[in-house]
Parts: C-alpha cells; sequence; structure tokens
C-alpha cells in the first residue's frame, strides 16, 4: 500500500474500519470537457471493493464508459488542533482522509446488483427489515463497483 | 450556469451561501499516474474565487502543474428522506452538492498570499484577533486559487 505523508499514516485495519463506518465517499472521474468531475455518493465496501448506485445515465455514468480510471476520496474533519507545531501556522486540523484509486466498471450481472443494492439499503435504512429489492428498483437503478489499486490513508 | 439534474438546481444565491458556510472541499486534479487525485481542503471564497492552502511540494501541487483544470466539490449531507416516491427505492437523502469546475494556479504575489492567508485562519480560528501573517508561514505554505468556470449546485 502506497503512502502519503508517512508520519501521519492510516494503518490497513484503520483504513478498513473507517470506509466501513463513513456514510459519503466522493467518486471522481475525467470529464470529456477536459476537467475532472467529482460528486459525493453513498456506498458501501463488499469484498475490498466499493459500490455505489445512480441512476444509469447521467455525467458520471458517462465518463466511467469513456475512462474507467477513477478516484474515490473518503473524509472526516472533527475539527482544529490549535497549537500543532509542526504546522507553519501552529493549527492543524484533526481529520481522517482515505484516497483509493481504482477502476470503475458498472455490474450488469443481476444477482451483484441485488447484493449491493441489499447492503446499501441494509448500510443507510437499517430499520427496513426483509429487504427485497423489487425488479423495478435492479432495471432502474445503476450499480458501480470500484476495484481499488492503490490505497493511502492519512490521520492526524 | 450549467446546471445538472434542473429539478433540484440550487439558486446561484443558495450556492454562494453554501460555499461560505461550509467548512471542506476537495479538489480533484489529474494525477501523472493516469487517475483523477481528490483530496479534502479548508478554503475561502474571495471574489468569488476558491483559495486553499497546503505545503508547497506534494502530489496536487505537482498535479496543478501539468494540469490547471480542476474540480471542486462541496457536499452536505443532512439526513435521509425516507418515502421519496421519485427514487426507485423510495428513500433519498437530503442534501446540498456543489461542483466547481475551473482553474488552478498557485499564488505567488506576497499580497494577495496574505491576504488569501489572512481569510483562512480568520474563517477557522476565529477565536485568534489582531490576525498578522509571519514571514515563514508566507514562504513556508503554498496557497492556491482556483478560478471558478461552471459551477453547478443540487439540493433535495
Amino acid at each position: 500500500m502506497e503512502q502519503r505523508m508517512k508520519e501521519f499514516a492510516m494503518t490497513d485495519k484503520e483504513i478498513a474500519e473507517f470506509l466501513l463506518s463513513a456514510a459519503v465517499g466522493r467518486i471522481s472521474t475525467f470529464g470529456s470537457d477536459g476537467y475532472p468531475y467529482t460528486v459525493a455518493v453513498h456506498f458501501v465496501m463488499q469484498d475490498g471493493n466499493i459500490y455505489f448506485h445512480c441512476l444509469p445515465w447521467g455525467e458520471k455514468m458517462g465518463n466511467i464508459k469513456n475512462n474507467r480510471n477513477v478516484c474515490f476520496e473518503v473524509d472526516e474533519f472533527t475539527g482544529l488542533a490549535i497549537g500543532n507545531p509542526k504546522n507553519p501556522c501552529k493549527t492543524g486540523s484533526k481529520y481522517k482522509s482515505v484516497v483509493i484509486r481504482g477502476t470503475a466498471e458498472v455490474v450488469d450481472e443481476t444477482a451483484l446488483k441485488e447484493k449491493a443494492l441489499t447492503e446499501i439499503v441494509r448500510k443507510y435504512t437499517p430499520q427496513l427489515k426483509d429487504i427485497r429489492i423489487p425488479e423495478e428498483n435492479l432495471t432502474g437503478t445503476a450499480v458501480v463497483k470500484i476495484t481499488p489499486k492503490i490505497i493511502t490513508g492519512k490521520a492526524r
């Protein structure tokens, strides 16, 4: 696993726990207009991969079809730490930050799609029991899988 | 101003207010490894432009030197709204999401850099009075300006 500033590197276990608990991540794709394109999504982790759902059309779906290389970012800021002698301004944030580079693919296989959507419902609406994904949701919703290639995590 | 899903578009005023109040944004750049690279930063708005500070070296600085086209994303999730009939799963998030595409440049001019750093200190450590940026902070810290080209905002 590569690392950004080694001094503040999260361990693999810390990264895995953070990815399981975080509610929102940001998917970045290459836009055909020559800009990166970043939007927030809900997501789940399954077998070390990231799954999110979205409408089957739209900008990020088009971008992924043109270039599968994506970045997935998750962060959490929990306040400012005044008196940090290592920063020029003696102030620093308390945060966790995980950056994942990987490849995205649209999940077409119905069973896999159903599994991912079930996990998404379980994570975000845990009050729902007996989760079943209706046929129209399987066809009306796209599921994207991101297979991580490089994962880095920092925490302070 | 272009829009993503028009039905939920934020007005220019709503976007401006949200950008002023938000604590964290995510800057996405093009990586030389062929992946987008997204990290969270603190930021301020000045005259319609975005300013953030960071160490003068590192990945995003290198990326910006290679390609100035960036995306800057700000979001806020405030819970799930069960019973949303428009979504296949009848569930939706309550959120604000602003996506800015623009060009980034490193601010070298000392007076501009000092102005941006002063605003950053004012925003994030408002308890500090009589803000003065010491010489070593001006040289030890980089300031990046993003000039927006396309701004879109969605809220539900």
